[in-house]
């Protein structure tokens, strides 16, 4: 782990000395969630502890923690750390119960569209649920074994992304990706930049190409930050550079996370994935997309479905900048995500298995 | 003409009206040469006078004016501007014919690379050695005139291009166009965006999207204005966002300008213009390259013989922004231009007509 005045990992299992930055843990005393606060790289490496319910709140509010898996980690572990409390004002378990029920809801309220916050809270407030009238304290023992079981089923997920992904990568490419779905927002390996880590970690090296990812820059602040700490070979660049770094022939294979998969393949994922897709696809390189099962929206169709939605103009025209880069009255289109056509898809890679077209076979296997 | 300290123009000619902005004036008394300084759009409207030779080297340096055709017309105007003043101090034609040769060599110094600026100085420099041992002061009325011809040609080549590449356009169409060759960069209605200009002077709406185009932000800073002030219809959107807004239907038409065209048609322009092409002809969307018959290179076979400028890597990391955007140590490619393939590309626009495929011939065809 970097930085030394980190404690002690619990947790490392499968990605020990991968990353060399764990973006959620539980302090070992059980007092607190250590998270790094991620709007503070590249410039700092700070870790924060949350132990009362406000900072919790802020810190999945601010994106201090991001990243869906990131999130669910830190809600179970959040949940824990306020039942503790909790269990030592309350003594009865009803008291104890209504007082959590309160504390899932403010909790939740901090980014009320993340999916994995609302799963997270609600499968440990499940575990408070099952031991109705037992004694808090032993509430308590149970819930630590759901928070850890959570990031446990989390860091098994983005392994088995990370290797699968790893096997369709020879040593020596170059691997062009976008965003960042690594460790910082995935725990573990991560999961559209897992298998960069996984192989590095195997013996196998590539050569990263990684998009900045306008507006947000989660790729020059988190990815690049991410495989330079981990010692892989990464070279940053903006994000319409993408073409010539293919043209020149140093792309082997490009690989992207997904927000969502509707069930004929098509993907929604941060804004420009379908660039990349069109520009792969162009020059004849592999494009592969990879993120849990849970992502594989079994309700949405087509990515017609898909709602993107719209952020800020000031994310484009004003944010970051020391002076604003264009008029006030200007008009911006900023789209969050957005859709990739599958027939652009070489494979769409989960824990559960590759997925090849036609996808509306593949995918739906995985649910048999 | 936006601003309202701004001198009277004497050359407007064809782009009367249209630009809301003249990069390139002379004084009307001839005593300076007035220009916008780019480098403080879109936040400050100034206008610099240029009556000395160390501030004419000094904005052509610090790209106060840029854009060739502009840093051509602005050459010739420094020329004059001088050459009014060693005709005050110098009586003797040879005095005078030395003074000026220092001065061009002087000027020539602050963008060694810039074609245009080369040229227009000994352009200039040959008209005073054309008058040959005449007073210096009528030399002077000589060299008004060439460095007037020079603005005038310069307007017409643009209004020839703009009045083509509009007659591409129908009433309506959605354009989408990368970095910036506008009236800044051009005078007139410039090149790459000149048929934008030119088609609402016109009565022929469009809908422009504009590349921010990083890391320099050429199309934020100064297409998205130049087209707000103008009135035209524009909407701002990151480089990954063009795919998006292909996909939704919104663009009918690219326009780009041109940095260099080789005799096959492959062109080298602004970084992401072959991303943009590829773009285009995946959605199958027109995708149109204007330039002046000057940067069509008869000496350049293809593409592959275009060597793409390497730049300064903190122009991606840190440039424009408040803090560093990744470490230090991270490794960036910031190639300056990009080489879009001649089959990428529905047509070149030139000031001596619309050249289609096969290039190789219609590019020849230009010079016969």
């Amino acid at each position: 782990m970097a930085g030394g005045e980190t404690p002690e990992s619990q947790l490392r299992g499968s990605s020990d000395g991968v990353t060399n930055v764990d973006a959620v843990e539980l302090k070992p005393d059980g007092s607190a969630v250590v998270i790094i606060d991620q709007t503070l790289l590249p410039n700092r490496l700070e870790y924060v502890e949350l132990s009362d319910a406000q900072d919790m709140y802020d810190a999945i509010l601010r994106l201090k923690v991001r990243g869906a898996p990131a999130i669910g980690v830190c809600a179970g572990y959040c949940y824990y750390v306020l039942a503790r409390q909790e269990a030592d004002r309350e003594t009865s378990y009803d008291a104890f119960a209504a007082a959590m029920g309160r504390q899932r809801d403010y909790l939740n309220s901090s980014r009320p569209t993340a999916v994995n916050l609302s799963w997270a809270l609600g499968r440990m407030h499940g575990v408070t649920l099952a031991h109705s009238g037992e004694d808090p304290h032993a509430v308590v023992e149970a819930l630590r074994d759901e928070a850890v079981a959570i990031h446990r089923e989390d860091l098994a997920m983005s392994e088995e992304i990370s290797r699968l992904g790893a096997s369709l990568l020879s040593d020596g490419d170059g691997v062009l990706t976008h965003c960042n779905a690594g460790p910082l927002a995935c725990l573990g390996y991560g999961t559209g930049q897992g298998p960069l880590f996984y192989a590095h970690d195997h013996g196998k090296e590539v050569h990263v190409f990684a998009d900045e990812t306008r507006p947000l820059l989660q790729g020059a602040r988190l990815t690049s930050y991410e495989l330079q700490r981990a010692g892989i070979d990464v070279t940053l660049i903006c994000d319409n550079m993408a073409s010539i770094v293919m043209r020149n022939g140093w792309v082997q294979a490009c690989m992207v996370g997904c927000d969502r998969v509707a069930m004929n393949g098509d993907v929604a994922n941060k804004i420009g994935t379908s660039g990349v897709a069109i520009l792969a696809h162009h020059y004849g390189i592999p494009f592969y997309v990879l993120g849990p099962t849970s992502t594989i929206d079994r309700s949405c169709p087509t990515g017609d479905d898909i709602k993107i939605e719209e952020r800020d103009p000031d994310e484009i025209k004003t944010m970051w900048y020391a002076e604003p880069k264009a008029l006030p009255e200007v008009r911006c289109y900023n789209p969050a995500f957005d859709v990739t056509d599958h027939d652009l898809i070489t494979a769409i890679v989960t824990e559960r298995g590759i997925c090849r077209p036609p996808y509306d076979q593949s995918l739906a296997a995985l649910f048999e």
